[in-house]
């Protein structure tokens, strides 16, 4: 099952995509959720809260897609995460000068606040302040937390995870010199979806595939078997210290190929186009606004 | 005007609190607010989203403080905060060695997410991660948002500032050395409270003096003037890049005296009481629980 939030004139509300959707998900058609399961579940977080997504399943069989998604205002699948937590580095690295670059000993992370992400295809904001133009992408496979816990044992860890979805951890590198928030926390200077996938439609979450495009180049290729940190491991690692609900995600960290990580250095500009595909999952698509 | 969050047997509530109340906050009555107001404003954040502390204060006017808060169970005031951003290092440091150690050049910050903090009087939970037994505290400041901004100039941040709380920025040294996220985000290693005061009752906040005390013994004491980064300085930072919105806490950072720089160090154990006291605020006092 595909989920997807969005926004029209009477508000927020989520669909159920109808089967099949591969392509663009502007292209695709929605089963809008709505009456009493919407009243009784009104986000797909309180989906996720009620363990509903069986019953959620059932009351969209036979109903009709009759949606268009190109009508809608699109918003991140969990726009109302309690917590946003980011892993930072998590694919193998190559200095342009100094060649391989050692793995990190622990994971690291961070956390966004709400206003960060926005959804598919609305603009992310060059950051307006002043001559920092280091505004940058990072293409992530983002986890949908199901069920709760604290002390995950890496063993359980799928049990906890009731889908995925696609995030681009826009990210500002001069601020970030002042401190990994700062620089990952500009209003709207990132994005996540276009929807979430439940897990059972990913049948090997390892060899699922990303490819990052800017303008339609690939600038970013690589495999989840590429982690440093596998998906258990970075669960179960913040389950150490946070109490996991249903509706956080986790985003997984960013391979090679980044602008600030390129020789020489390309930083996003007004008008650029950032495309970011999961294999099994979708495509992600931003422009790059102003000013 | 004193603000309360806390909860009873029917749920999470907010209480205006009795005049002249200057003492241990579970000492004090309030006006628990009820009927229509509390329909119309739910929570301490609401009445800052809808701007309504004049219209609250109208309402309890002449009402009787019916409510000991002895009965209740303490909520950090802004519980349901959109953000809780922090402040790193903001006052001048002695390296117990090296003597001063020189002022950071810029702000740092990071978040907390919900569940890291608990209410006045709440158990600091001791975290059960095995031999890492750098369970330190940090009395600070914290400036609760009123009105919603971004790109703040300096000189127009105290129109964005409601009132002002207290907290215990708990954290793990061992686990910082991860990442600052990791170490701040023990689930119910801080602590808020034990009321938010509305700006008005803080003629200069320069002024105002902090006292932590552990088991009693004064080990911090600074008062607001000595920041490095002062309040304007702070709030026009965080709206570089964030949206600050209604409910929206900042938390200015630690002086001297947390117990990792002590020498010798002392740690947080189990059955220690923590009080950190803001003069013309209150008093936050949380022990330490378990295992």
């Amino acid at each position: 099952m595909k989920l997807v939030s969005y926004r029209q004139a009477e508000g927020a509300a989520y669909g159920v995509v109808a089967e099949g959707a591969d392509g663009p998900a502007e292209l695709a058609s929605a089963i809008p959720v709505d009456g009493d399961f919407a009243a009784e579940y009104p986000t797909i977080r309180a989906v996720l809260e009620g363990e509903a997504l069986g019953k959620l399943a059932e009351w969209a069989s036979g109903r009709n897609a009759s949606l268009s998604l190109s009508d809608v205002k699109f918003l991140p699948p969990l726009y109302d995460a309690e917590k946003v937590i980011c892993i930072g580095v998590n694919y193998p690295k190559r200095h342009p000068v100094h060649g391989d670059m050692p793995p990190p000993e622990n994971i690291t992370m961070f956390l966004k606040a709400e206003g960060g992400l926005v959804g598919h295809l609305e603009p992310l904001e060059l950051p307006p302040e002043g001559p920092r133009d280091t505004f940058d992408y990072e293409g992530e496979l983002v986890l949908v937390i199901g069920k709760e816990g604290r002390h995950i044992p890496k063993e359980k860890v799928f049990d906890h995870i009731a889908g995925y979805t696609v995030m681009d951890d826009g990210s500002v590198r001069d601020w970030q010199k002042h401190s990994v928030t700062a620089g990952k926390n500009f209003f709207a200077s990132g994005s996540c979806g276009p929807w979430m996938v439940t897990a059972d439609e990913i049948a090997d979450p390892s060899a699922i595939e990303l490819h990052t495009r800017l303008n339609g180049d690939v600038v970013q290729n690589t495999t989840v078997a590429s982690m440093i940190f596998d998906i258990p491991t970075m669960v179960s690692y913040t389950s150490t210290m946070m109490h996991l609900k249903p509706g956080d995600i986790i985003s997984t960290g960013s391979p090679e190929g980044s602008g600030g990580s390129r020789q020489p250095q390309r930083f996003l500009v007004s008008g650029d186009e950032l495309e970011i595909s999961w294999s099994g999952i979708g495509t992600l698509r931003n422009k790059v606004a102003g000013p």
